[in-house]
């Protein structure tokens, strides 16, 4: 697997565009964004799981019933969530504008919104956006990269990700590009992510690979806690490569999802990286659990802890937050054969082991928790090939994601 | 039921006293309190769910087994957590000490600890202490005062409330002292809490009289999701009123219970006002919910939400994170049927009514945030006899709440 160029773009038969039609207020801002296929794709679809659900998310939900798309419209500035009968028609036109203008059936068509909760969706400007954004659909660098711009909000990175594979000697390709800072918590879907690949895959199977690397990566990310009424991750794939169908439990199918779970991972990563008012990323990984389950829950327990997202900004060395966490995460282990280590690219230190304190040295454990990206490893003592292990990303909590939050509407 | 000064000491037989041992650096803060009974009392107590508990913890749990308990012993600068065999022979030495100055049985004490995890307890200093701890001891305020500021850490304010009672024209009064301000979730018991009363009250009634109050009160309260190793709250009754043993479903002991939900609601709301960093009290009531505990999960969700909190802090009335936050609380309920209120001492004002928003004076709507204390009304639907509700307390998340927990340790 190497990483290439090229985005959501990158592989053969996408193009993508992205212009600003007026939802949001400032006026150097793209709102508006298309994603595109030249032929149907096989589907799937991963969905917030809150019982609030955004127009989109339902109108989405019908189409890719269908199994097949051809296109993603999305829009940023608006969420189109807890608007009534007029938000889901104004979803519903929404993929009529991108059906029409590309001359497809509108049940190919998936549509994705992001921004502010009860609001009128202002669809008059997006209509009216339609023929610049058409326009601004190509395969090059300038398509993803306006689309990615389009579907940002409080997002100050871009994120996206192109991998290439080779399956039977023929490059594959898979791309992905996600908006996501805020109001993002595992165990519902996450955010907006939309990835395209050019492999022929059954509807079915698809959608069990897009679950698997969904619960592998953007389902194991904790930004706030929150989650929001509009989340949800797209994979169009459309057979461009001229590979056959990958079949069920191939050596090549097995290629191909350990591509897709790279490409999430490593968009999951970028959003917690671009957490809202994030100093430095927090990846947390429990190792020696009794199953992955306890693995995972004791490392989201530990990663959406405020005063562990607290003590990182802090650089502080507070493992007793970390097992207090861990106490309350409704995870069986036991305290007393745990340790608790610090890593960054400064170093690495032991301040915990069979439940015990470690002496160790504070500017040490300062200078490794000071850097960027810092981890937090936790061994729960069910070593060798029973014990199961989970990574799980995250940031710290500082003064700036309370100033984003405190007054976002404004 | 009228509010008398006192606290802990306004009961009848109950002396308290509180001083500077040398636990906390700081050369001008107490870290060492007694509360005692001149008779033996019965006694009930609730502790922390956390999987990890500290010394204290367990060593209470030991002594209330025996239903009678004569004393407590805090302090405060350490928690005596993840501390290992020497943390529990450091808390029954503690209680220990207190059991040899007042010359009572070792079980016959409860031991709280309340601070730093995972540093060994300076117990010398407690043992050099204890002469001076003893002859604190008052009935009168410099008494109950001095406990109080000696089990306090990042509090801001003294929490204590004491009321009067009349049963059978005999006055009975209950008093209680809280600590806490962080790391303080619903679902466990939640801080430093002791209640004393005169009145006489079998044991098993009196356990299950501290349940249901600590249900309606601590368990309701939420400042950052994170749940202490430490928490407990601890009642005695001594009888020294004079009246008869309340017996279960008389009208007396129905009046004694009211009183004592009062006096936690009151300690609950003191901790909400405190939160870590707090610049306002946030009370998040549902009403119209299918049944009680369906209320508490929304109205949990909605409290504890960082977006909700900030949008607090930041006065801004953004609703829309309110229904999120109930989207993903796991209960059920109808967006369609659902309001939102918001409500102080500056007025009220409906946001959102029947799935519907509604349209609003923004300035109105600050105005009304802007307050100490400010309520959120959100009622789902189902009216008339058949509506639950339930009231949580929480506070907003503010720059002080990251900066308190970014450096505790340093």
């Amino acid at each position: 697997m190497k990483e290439i160029p090229g985005g959501v773009c990158a592989p053969k038969g996408f193009m993508a565009g992205g212009i600003r039609c007026g939802i949001k207020a400032a006026s150097d801002k793209k709102d508006l964004a298309l994603i595109c296929s030249q032929k149907p794709c096989t589907a799937a679809a991963v969905f917030t799981t809150n019982l609030v659900q955004a127009a989109c998310v339902l109108v989405t939900k019908e189409h890719i019933e269908g199994g097949t798309l051809q296109a993603i419209i999305a829009n940023s500035g608006n969420a189109n969530a807890c608007t009534g009968g007029a938000g889901l028609a104004a979803a519903r036109r929404m993929a009529e504008l991108a059906a029409g203008k590309l001359a497809i059936d509108v049940r190919k068509v998936a549509v994705a919104s992001t921004g502010v909760i009860g609001v009128p969706l202002p669809i008059d400007a997006i209509e009216n956006g339609m023929d610049a954004l058409a326009d601004s659909l190509t395969d090059g660098q300038a398509g993803h990269a306006a689309a990615l711009d389009a579907i940002m909000t409080t997002d100050t990175r871009r994120k996206e990700v192109s991998v290439e594979i080779e399956i039977g000697g023929v490059p594959v390709r898979i791309g992905g590009m996600a908006k996501g800072a805020g109001m993002i918590h595992p165990n519902m879907a996450t955010m907006l992510c939309f990835l395209t690949t050019d492999a022929a895959i059954p509807r079915e199977t698809l959608d069990m690979l897009l679950r698997r690397a969904t619960r592998l990566s953007f389902n194991r990310l904790s930004i706030d806690g929150d989650t929001s009424t509009n989340d949800m991750v797209v994979i169009m794939a459309n057979g461009a490569s001229g590979i056959p169908p990958l079949a069920d439990g191939s050596v090549e199918l097995d290629v191909f999802a350990r591509a897709l779970d790279g490409v999430c991972v490593a968009l999951t990563r970028a959003i917690a990286r671009d957490g809202e008012g994030a100093s430095r990323m927090v990846t947390v990984t429990v190792s020696g659990a009794a199953d992955e389950e306890g693995a995972e829950l004791l490392a989201k327990s530990i990663a959406s802890s405020s005063l562990v997202k607290t003590a990182c900004f802090g650089a502080d060395a507070n493992w007793g937050r970390i097992l207090c966490a861990m106490g309350y995460s409704g995870a069986r282990f036991d305290p007393a054969r745990t340790g608790v280590r610090f890593k960054s690219d400064a170093g690495e230190i032991a301040v915990y082991a069979d439940g015990t304190p470690i002496p160790f040295c504070e500017d040490e454990a300062k200078k490794i928790l000071s850097r960027d990206e810092i981890e937090i490893l936790v061994d729960v003592g069910n070593t060798g090939v029973n014990g199961a292990e989970a990574t799980v990303w995250g940031c710290d909590l500082t003064y700036d994601y309370v100033k984003i939050n405190g007054d976002y509407r404004s």
